[in-house]
């Protein structure tokens, strides 16, 4: 029994093929081959196991490996790459002059294996032109974003809940990851070629909070094994710390992102101002944050307020810091437009953007939240709204 | 406060980086550069984001871009590969001729940026030097996986009290996952290279198990969203089907590979006929299995015994079959030796290899076992001794 390969509606496919073909030519290659499962996935609201092929003028045509039961218009059953030009020329498609290939995510190997596959083209890197396409979303793909922040927003509400005197950090992640789960979370947590490793999120108490992370992360936590440095520690929650909660928003496909923080006992006045400057960071983005801002710009922003405050040495980490406030998130939490004091990245509607400006405050633990918004023509929608200040757990 | 960067003992570390040093000596460089996060936990006993460089003939050096709290001797902090040569220089490293450089993991962009780095080598690819090397483990490394057999097996006694009437496949596979969790589950699912995603680990029943999978899996599960087409797909288990259960044992950073069936109701003869047929490869194969034997025969004492009894058309799927019986395991789910038809590996002592002969039968599901073993001299240690036969969930 046959499936049809792509299961999106003609016209949102044609949306998004018409995105890539925009950044294609801008990149000036006539044609793009596209592997990676997330780029799949956008191309065809489905993951499978081969390549998507993009001429600059004609419809895209799909190379299978697996599975064996999609079927349709262009839709060709291989087992190895090698078969793709002789399925092109049967669709008398033109050999690719100029060939874009996923170079930041294709293995060495693999990118070798292809570029034999075409020896008369010149083969160049299409990563970065689909990182653009992807950053700007279709109306379909921000309805996914709005719905994964809904029900990312309700588990968020029931955390307090889940917690018991005496509980570790471990214990709290699990059952937050639990209950995520039961909401219809998808729990993998996708992320663009490798500089991450990450389960299903993160929930760093005390000073966890500032063990310096090998991953990309604002803060990663300490981690229950040297095999993954990241997340709990197992520690007991205690009094006067603090408990950022960062876990994975995917339940659709589409991610958001959102870290909101708990607490037992009193906080010091610092670690409360320095949450409160979080807020307000917010809010400022809320002000600036459209169409035509500059990624520097709300990078500045937010650092500045940070400094203007003393709070500049906790400002995205301690004893080690981020270097970013902000981060495009979609099929992957690390997309485009990058909030990072290098970024020439100007933001357009329609790109989701989570923003995280986040403290380290030694022997406290980690404050400040992450919210995910939609830039609009003139603002920024938040898709994960709930309650900003530090919850209290007792 | 500066922690040593290896965290494994200085004979450990020896060893690893001896077999490694064989592996580049058989293939003919004469150092290695590794990044990966797998070879970097492999080599220094936990994960960190830079640079492994092992030289033929000296010790290795380390280059570390996070975290910044790493140190100890030849342990240099950059920001970026191009100040690798210059720190050579200063360890008076002669310059590698022959370098050989992850390629089938690494992306192109960043290899061809690491050929840049070290314009008067020959770069070669090291990615099956290392995975030969890791192939066979040390006893630090069988003790690890001891311990993960110990806990995966701990899990499975308690799938039946997870139980419920009326449950779906998703809700039993997120019971099992928190329970997982609970007893120590790390809970990611590492994986080299870019053939197959996966959460925690699958639970399939009856007929999802015949849903062709994009992923390179002996049988996936239709999944809950066509984003992550793999495991539970949501149905409620229903009398006459089975629930295969083939879920995450990494509980040290290194994994065990374990599938349990479990049934409601009545089943087929057809179905335990092939449930006993696995649980007899499995006995053949703990007669045929130690140092010397080759992988191939393996593969095909568990075709020839399914073609025999009748089977061949279930076996190792129905709808889409999956072109080997058997596996490699270790820090990644897919390691070396691999049980398939074409396979050239001869086991060795040391060796971990998961053993998965299973079937889909059509309207009922996924029967068969898979058991982790470790290779010795003169036969196989099952590392998730647990009873085999199907499970009653009544």
């Amino acid at each position: 029994m046959m499936e049809p390969l792509s299961l999106l509606l003609p016209r949102e496919s044609f949306m998004r093929v018409e995105k890539v073909r925009r950044a294609m030519a801008d990149a000036g290659f006539d044609a793009l081959l596209a592997c990676d499962f997330a780029t799949i996935y956008y191309l065809a609201g489905r993951v499978f196991d081969g390549f998507a092929l993009i001429p600059a003028d004609d419809d895209p045509v799909w190379f299978v490996k697996r599975p064996v039961h999609l079927g349709g218009e262009r839709v060709c059953h291989i087992r190895k790459p090698e078969e793709i030009p002789a399925w092109l020329e049967r669709f008398g498609s033109a050999a690719p002059n100029r060939l874009g290939l996923e170079m930041d995510l294709c293995s060495y190997s693999l990118v070798e294996r292809l570029k034999a596959v075409f020896p008369a083209a010149e083969c160049v890197n299409g990563s970065p032109a689909l990182r653009v396409a992807r950053s700007v979303k279709t109306p379909a793909e921000l309805e996914k974003v709005r719905l994964s922040g809904t029900k990312h927003v309700g588990v968020y509400s029931r955390i307090p809940s889940l917690y018991t005197t005496g509980m570790t950090d471990y214990e709290l992640q699990t059952a937050i990851e639990y209950l995520s789960r039961k909401e219809g979370c998808l729990g993998q947590f996708r992320i663009s070629g490798s500089s991450m490793e990450l389960f299903m999120g993160n929930v760093i108490s005390g000073d966890s909070a500032d063990a310096p992370s090998p991953y990309d992360f604002a803060m990663g936590g300490r981690g229950m094994d040297p095999s993954l440095p990241v997340g709990a520690s197992g520690e007991e929650i205690r009094p006067g710390c603090t408990v950022m909660v960062d876990v994975n928003g995917n339940f659709t496909g589409y991610m958001t992102d959102m870290t909101r923080v708990y607490s037992l006992g009193t906080l010091p006045k610092l670690a409360l101002d320095a949450h409160q400057c979080s807020i307000d960071i917010h809010a400022e983005f809320r002000r600036m944050a459209a169409s035509g801002a500059s990624a520097r710009a709300l990078y500045e922003m937010a650092e500045n307020m940070a400094r203007e405050r003393g709070f500049e040495k906790y400002f995205m980490g301690h004893a080690q810091h981020a270097g970013f406030v902000g981060h495009g998130v979609g099929i992957e939490i690390n997309e485009l437009p990058v909030l990072a004091p290098r970024s020439r990245d100007i933001l357009e509607a329609g790109n989701v953007v989570a923003l995280e400006p986040k403290f380290v405050i030694p022997g406290v633990g980690a404050v400040g939240i992450e919210n995910t918004y939609i830039i609009g023509e003139d603002g920024a929608e938040c898709v994960t709204a709930a309650p900003e200040e530090i919850i209290s757990l007792d």
